[in-house]
């Protein structure tokens, strides 16, 4: 095989790069920071969208679209949120080239065409939603509005990294607002469940649901929700976050509206967000040296059929019976494809579902037909069966199941054995450098201490698990009292 | 009801505004010329892309994301299409904003930030991916690619209008490379018919197919081929455009392919767009003084049920009946309401749903229920009937179809009737005047004499239908000879 990947224990890095684009999910682009979404990753994107807007649906949710530029002086209304993100911003200053006199053939920004007020690529549309908001909510009655955006941003980042840090990406962001403080903080929370349970029953990635700290809080919130997850290098990665504004935004945006009493009050909202950045941590999540693992449920593909013959004699009988089995694997609603190329030898695209990640693979050859068997292999644990074609269909929807099944349980396995609980500095620095994975240890609250052991151990604190266990304890660094244990880790 | 809209026959612009607006498709936003998409027009085209996407992955084609952002220097590698588009694009010349030190709270652009190279937000992707397709084509076997994007593209339009022409609009763009000239005509003729195919037979708006003048063309095409609708007010409409682009980009990003001979030569490209444009051509093709009307297949709520009732004990009964009604409708794939908010009158929510242009109501009474029929409206000719409940969903399925033919035979009738051939000058005038509509003329084939009746007639050339008669004749307005006659049009 020419398309090599690195080994995972050789090159993390370098493995899960090779992984994306030589698995035919992205490529790098001509333009700094931003990639290439290729069809099989659209496609894949394309699955968890489904399932996500499925879910925000099924949750009272309706979809809109707003403008993806954002005047400067909007931008600016919400102090917090426009400080955290002013640093990585790209903005839009002319609307118009013309020919460059110096320059035969080239173009040159238009001095003449500069706007009056600058207008901010959105990197989150708290500010031009909320301005909206204002025109549509005078009322107890227009409340709650529960509205979520399939859009793309854009954060210029200085590092980045394929799916997992990227200047643009695409995202769904949903903004809500509410006539009280319990129904937005519900509301929250709510939709961390939802995230949490896509990540789980679908993406097969367990999750710790918890709370920021304060440092680590979405500019603008209140309090941000999010879901952890872990990556097989032991590090955590942020896969999803849900964040209470409190009247914030609304204050910024002068949005009041009018109770059953007639009087007035500011709404309470909320924001919440998961990314393209999930196709990463699904990646580094199931992955290993021969390519992609795909969880069978958001798979692009979830069955190939390669056939195995010598001559059209034996190609025409092995064509029958795999068109039929594609046949019946529609029909009962599985993403199937026969793989008859001539161009490519079987070995050569065994090696190549692989490495995309298909979670089951049919090989038929002409006695395999005589037989009536097919040979199944399964991606996630590599191993092989023959199975009687009388049953196939049952069989292959079974093993879809188990494969999606077995890929958590296994990330699960690994997830529980990763939280390890710390009494000392000392302990704190050896788990995180050797074992890796969450730290789970004792903690003053002081966002100085937390800034801390963000330098010495380049940790931060992923979060305060939900229904965390009170428990009396001192500080890992400060030795000052504690109330909780938190979760710290290394994180992408 | 306090949402009156103003008449078409008074103020046709107005009515439409007040179609957009209070029928729920849209808004105006805070930045200019950009418009958000409220959660009915959403709906509507997400039905619409659902309906397009599946016509495209049925002609093979597979979807993929490219950045938003374009390099200066590839945008202008194409000369002809950089030089159409260089007067309207949005330029990133910053990445970064700070604190203003004058103005305490306030943001401004960072000088230290400024780009090397600057950034046109793309307004159309061509540059982008055929920079890309450079890496992905190397053999005849990479062909065709067949890609299509689902995007925002911003167009910086000095008058904008919603849906019709705004600054930031949302598309989809399909972007295919073959490997002969042959086969990229046939695709290019292919997503024309898949075009005309969705406006007839979903969105009920008839159309005329042709290819465009030169003048016209897409810069940097061989060829556009174009689908043309009539609105009420004998305005053409282009709906959607193909463009065989010839070996244009590949010449302009240097993309070979080595063929079975092994010989190096350019690639065929096609593209091809249609965007959220269509929505204004769908209220402006099929709506009524009383609001919008959807045609049934695309329609975001096709069946609304509105009880009518005094008390609780009849609420009840209306309740079991319509619910079961609902289920059922649900069951065959009907999308249906049951409005039982008791914060308005019957009254109110019928002409709500009027002005939203649901394809059907029922309306269900205590005495309905006891005469076992339901009063059913239909929106399109605004009758009502009283049916029987005992085969109410039959019924309303048969109804729905039957709404989706009448409004297609009642827009194609119009259709018909405003092609109107004429053989002189003071009848072409006379024709665009009063009675409007599509004007089939001889002119003499050359950009000069097409650009003088646009200044003349504020008409231009729509399109050369395919298959057009060859026919000899006089030009118009020069006289000189002719083959064939062309189909003018003022227009959108």
């Amino acid at each position: 095989m020419s398309k090599e990947i690195t080994s995972r224990s050789a090159d993390y890095s370098q493995w899960y790069n090779d992984l994306v684009i030589k698995g035919g999910l992205a490529d790098y682009s001509a333009v700094r920071g931003c990639m290439v979404i290729k069809p099989y990753g659209y496609a894949l994107w394309e699955n968890m969208r489904d399932v996500l807007d499925k879910m925000f649906k099924d949750t009272g949710h309706q979809n809109a679209y707003f403008p993806l530029l954002v005047p400067k002086s909007l931008f600016e209304a919400e102090e917090k949120n426009a400080e955290g993100f002013a640093k990585e911003c790209a903005i839009v200053t002319h609307y118009r080239l013309k020919a460059d006199p110096d320059n035969k053939g080239k173009l040159m920004v238009d001095p003449e065409a500069k706007l009056e007020e600058e207008l901010v690529i959105r990197p989150t549309s708290e500010a031009i939603i909320w301005n909206t908001y204002k025109n549509w909510i005078q009322s107890y009655r227009d409340l709650p509005l529960l509205i979520n955006q399939w859009a793309n941003v854009v954060r210029w980042e200085m590092r980045t990294r394929l799916f997992l840090r990227t200047a643009e990406f695409l995202w769904q962001e949903g903004h809500t607002a509410h006539a009280t403080k319990d129904e937005a903080v519900a509301e929250t929370i709510q939709m961390l469940n939802v995230y949490a349970d896509f990540a789980e029953n679908y993406m097969a990635v367990p999750v710790i649901k918890g709370v920021k700290s304060a440092n680590e809080r979405f500019a603008g919130a209140e309090d941000t929700y999010c879901i952890e997850a872990l990556m097989q290098d032991g590090k955590a990665l942020q896969a999803g976050t849900s964040h209470f504004l409190g009247q914030n935004f609304a204050k910024a945006f002068d949005v009041k509206f009018s109770d059953k009493e007639n009087k007035l009050d500011y709404v309470w909202a909320t924001s919440w967000g998961v990314s393209t950045r999930l196709i990463g941590g699904l990646v580094m999540a199931h992955s290993d040296d021969e390519g992609l693992i795909m969880p069978p449920r958001i798979a692009p593909l979830q069955v190939v059929i390669v056939p195995i013959y010598k001559g059209n004699d034996q190609k025409e009988v092995i064509d029958g019976k795999a068109k039929e089995i594609v046949a019946q694997l529609k029909a009962v609603g599985v993403r199937v494809k026969y793989d008859d190329n001539d161009q490519s030898r079987p070995g050569w695209k065994f090696a190549q579902y692989e490495m995309q990640g298909v979670p089951v693979r049919l090989a038929i050859g002409a006695r395999d037909i005589e037989n009536n068997v097919a040979e199944v292999a399964r991606r996630d644990n590599r191993t092989k069966e023959s199975v009687g074609l009388e049953n196939i269909i049952a069989h292959i929807q079974t093993l879809l199941v188990d494969i999606q099944t077995n890929m958590f349980k296994k990330a699960k396995a690994f997830q529980q054995s990763h939280i390890t609980p710390v009494d000392t500095w000392e302990e704190f620095m050896k788990v995180l450098d050797e074992k890796t994975g969450f730290v789970s240890a004792h903690w003053d609250g002081t966002g100085e201490t937390e800034e801390k052991i963000k330098e010495l151990a380049k940790a931060t604190i992923r979060c305060i698990p939900l229904d965390n266990p009170l428990e009396e304890g001192k500080c890992i660094l400060s030795g000052k009292p504690s109330t909780q244990r938190v979760l710290f880790a290394r994180a992408y």
